[in-house]
């Protein structure tokens, strides 16, 4: 007798066509864009794959800041489509700086392309967004965010900077499902589109998406949309409305801040120093010298608190301490730090619980 | 739009009757006992209704053991049938004593029934269970005991200690639903059914229900039993045995010792002096001297930790930490002291919450 | 592993108290009555003896209209409580009828309250609610109606026709959940149980429901109310509003007069014959002589077409045609009267199975 | 206040990666197959342009069978990828017969694939599978079969038949949920992958999804895979268990003859004549002449009656009714039949719906 089906998904009916388009007016409107916003029906990393083949053309050359492995994904895909791509590599785990991308991007011919994760949910890191979209308007280039890991827990304003292409994760901030992603695309994006051949026929062509949802009007979308994602995805989208955008990225600014200062009163230094680099989702903190990531983990979870690994090349080199969605709140941060706490002075590192606690408090109780 | 309907409940089927026997036998396979389980299709305050209602009648004598409000109606049930009852009351917010009970026995001219709670959610005394079965075996008394806030955190050895109407509550330790309940009832439990008048017809008269189910093969329920919370206790008494009862009970012993340790750690000493008379659900602390129940629950909640009210006569002088269920677990506890910690000591309070996270903390490395 | 545990249940939260007045409202709202609605938090089997019990008390006369095993209920019920209960026992399986219930009453002393279900699932027949209001109005009679399975498919007057007690089920024509029920109140019905001892302390009591809710704001209920009922009442609530009431009985109504009309086109002639005594959630029909009930039941199921059973005294003389909620649609009358004539033919009988689905086509078409 | 929120999806645990490995077992033990099941995070179409991806590479020559959209989507997928493709096109909306494919390959220098959808959702084809392997087989051509519309309703011996790349969609006979695919591989299929350059890194290449998920033990997936989707998924295939993968297939069929012969029995030829050659899912009829099929449509749905429309060049010609899941039941049959007889009947078409009914009957009670 198996304690873990979930029958009840069975039962749930087909999501209606006449709900797709306001779904995605009121994903506008939450983040105040003009764009049009059209829907990948699978996972952002596929909303990803899909940016990058309908951009690619050979004859253009792009600038790719790669701050995780999702970055070299999009350089790779890039590629693949003919496209001329310098990667600028931060440091291992961390930001770019805006001089860096300035100084790379300064000794390229020209620029067509520039593309950045906003917030990397594998190191805790967050880009220089303002910054890069000044490099990218100073040169008329294309700008491709990947907001997957920062929508919802960071104010983003895609017209204001001139976001050409804003992938939109559900699953983190905002609380939803991951089966179903979303692209913010501005009128410059479609024009690009417009003129560079599509990978036709393919659900992952964003050519074809307009095509068949919102120049017919946005009703049936293309293919077979998932129901369970979209229903989740429109309660998900009522939730946050609730909340209210504006108090949902305050409290993840909350959790993040609460949780660097209890670290630091702790004993520990989080891996990105800099509060202004650094995510509202999760902060990750080195593993401490002689320690294992894993085992560090393993013990975490003995306790029930959820120590992340990272991702890619530093993946043995910090533990992740999540703080998106429900555990952006006091409890949450508290327990994440006690468990921590807890985990290290099993090791021997002199951590100090009580302060970091008595300073998360401060820091909730100040607001 | 309301972010808060839950649709997907209106498209769950009927639970299917040939469902109802092998759900009763797993329940008695995990209390380990050889009583009959049936099921009061209501929640357990019913379910305790429907045990006096179904037991009382004029000529017997009772002792009513009360150490909270639940007590007090149980009492005023018997009554109700005709039944002379006395009432053992303990201290405000606090356990009986097996003395007590022993002394107020005595004066008795004879004892039918002997009724108690075992665990009490509303203050979080656990009553001596063994010693006042005991007395119930001495005097040849019927044995009602309300286990609603105590099975699958405390053990209870139904058939040794010879417990012939324990009220079963899912909602707690259990993890199951809310408006559904069951009772064991013993051999001798029946007999005294059968000789009692039944308030027929009633889906709360016992004897209806043995008739009706028990005694027709144990197929379809009467009257009509509501297919969610069937549904839900089925999945709960999965998860229980997917678990362990044994490990649950584990699970829950932990998280009070780690609640009340931290607890005096923190400079706090629990509402329940004795280590041995408090329940393995919830831990109270009492308000400390000029403070408000109320204030501190509200400021709790602001952190995003539930610090629950007293109920009864005492509901102004304690909080209630609750480590039921999924709370009985490192993280949980953990944040509810770092919590309560903050918000005593914004009162003035001096507490030291590292402390407190610390004890918690090496109670949880020791297992 | 089964294919059959419903695991989501366990995970919704819990319903907040401030959403049950507002519930209760929108119930008003629907049934368009100034009357309370309270809730009883069980099924209405238990809200029907709760409203027996609270209104019974010695010294009153009572006329209590039997048309199935409900009614004779509700008779035992006043009479564990003192009141002196003349039955109105119609012909098996049959509605009674206005002359019957005046000739009956007329005998009396004097007639304090007046008791009657309005439509029975258990046969199909709806008793003449005008004609028995105006007999509760002459006499100056507490009226309680039984509308469990009435509302929602017949429209009914509250106020206008002076209903002091109506019991409300959710799972029939409202399409909600079983385990929760509700009670319309008219302020002479709370004069009423003023003046009525009171089953106290008990969730069953009209009386301490309305001192412990209805007098303290209508905030939080007593006892535990059971979340799952409660969220899947307010989502099949939100249903009714949405289709609108009037449309949803419209839709009842039709179901009702095209199962009748293929009945008769197919050869059948409904169990019950008037028209206007009959029920629109179900549509009984009798069992052919020398045919068994359960077997051609059996064949029913064999063929995915339900087949209810009679209940009470006829339950092996008819056969139930469901077309409640969802199955009050063209689609679900039309297979079940193909599933019905089936297998009625597979034993001989003769029937027309075309001509019924073709008067069943022509019922709705005319819509 | 909106009637179709479903929040209980965003309480709904993650998918424990140690469940993945599990339920591709279970998928290959109810599909009788040796060949490896691997699951593809999105719809089934994606699932269909991963392997045309996955295995094109110029060079190649590929006849493809268009009986449908689809097929001509995956000649475009393989020219994209270099292949040389030639397009075996039947008569629109019908089936391929074998003797056009043997045919149409015997002019082909070599034949290097060989692709055919099994049945067809969008007409009610069924094509010839056991004749086509034949040909596969005769050529040593790589067979890859799109059974998204024809699993679990019709037998397909994979390895006896030598299919290299079945395509499996769930939310059909399978009855499970949309947003996810999976595909059974052969060890052929996997040479001839290992052969062939991969679009890496993608979630959508095959090749990357045999590296970081087969040959890593197969653990965690890559990606974020969607949990709704794969609670679905799990629970789906435990009902497809429960009742047997024979007996649901042999379900489909008796529905699918019921409605055909019932069809004719009403006087209308479906759309695929030859019995054989026709789907167990949905079966087609012709719009009659001077008829419209949207018009139709709207009148069946205006019964409840679900007629769908074609898909591709024949979507005015004709209309679907759907038996597929828990449609494929007598009750859905007859409803349909009814539903469609009234309908054209309306119109003034010559329908006898009664015979229609009683042939349905018929055929179903001789099972």
């Amino acid at each position: 007798m198996s304690p873990h089906d979930y029958n009840a998904l069975l039962d749930i009916p087909n999501f209606p066509p006449e709900r797709y388009a306001p779904l995605a007016d009121r994903i506008a409107r939450l983040l105040g864009t003009r764009s049009d916003i059209v829907f990948v029906q699978a996972e952002a990393l596929l909303a990803l794959e899909a940016i990058a083949t309908s951009v690619a053309r050979p004859g253009l050359v792009a600038a790719n800041i790669v701050t995780s492995p999702y970055g070299a994904y999009f350089g790779a895909w890039l590629r693949r489509g003919g496209v001329e791509v310098l990667d600028i590599v931060a440091e291992p785990g961390q930001p770019i700086t805006a001089p860096a991308v300035e100084a790379a991007i300064s000794v390229l011919p020209k620029l067509d392309i520039l593309v950045m994760v906003h917030g990397e949910a594998a190191n805790g890191a967050l880009n220089p967004l303002e910054a890069v979209a000044r490099q990218a308007r100073a040169h008329g280039a294309l700008l491709i965010i990947d907001a997957v890991a920062s929508v919802g827990a960071h104010a983003i304003d895609i017209d204001g900077l001139g976001i050409d292409f804003l992938a939109i994760g559900p699953q983190k901030a905002l609380g939803g499902p991951v089966g179903l992603s979303a692209v913010a695309i501005s009128p410059r994006g479609w024009s690009h589109i417009a003129a560079t051949p599509s990978p036709s026929p393919s659900l992952l062509s964003l050519a074809d998406i307009k095509a068949n949802w919102l120049d017919k009007g946005r009703g049936a979308l293309p293919g077979t949309p998932p129901p369970l994602e979209f229903w989740a995805l429109e309660a998900a989208i009522g939730r946050v409305e609730a909340e209210g955008i504006d108090a949902r990225i305050a409290r993840h600014q909350l959790a993040a801040r609460a949780t660097r200062t209890g670290l630091r009163a702790m004993g520990v230094e989080p891996w990105i120093v800099d509060d202004d680099a650094a995510s509202a989702l999760v902060t990750s903190v080195p593993v401490p010298p002689g320690l294992d990531a894993g085992t560090l983990i393993v013990e975490g979870a003995g306790l029930g608190v959820a120590l992340g690994r990272g991702f890619g090349d530093i993946e043995d080199r910090l533990l992740r301490i999540d703080h998106t969605g429900r555990r952006a709140a006091f409890a949450s941060v508290s327990a994440s730090l006690a468990g921590l706490g807890a985990v290290l002075k099993a090791h021997g590192v002199a951590v100090d619980i009580g302060a970091a606690i008595r300073v998360v408090a401060a820091v909730y109780k100040r607001t």
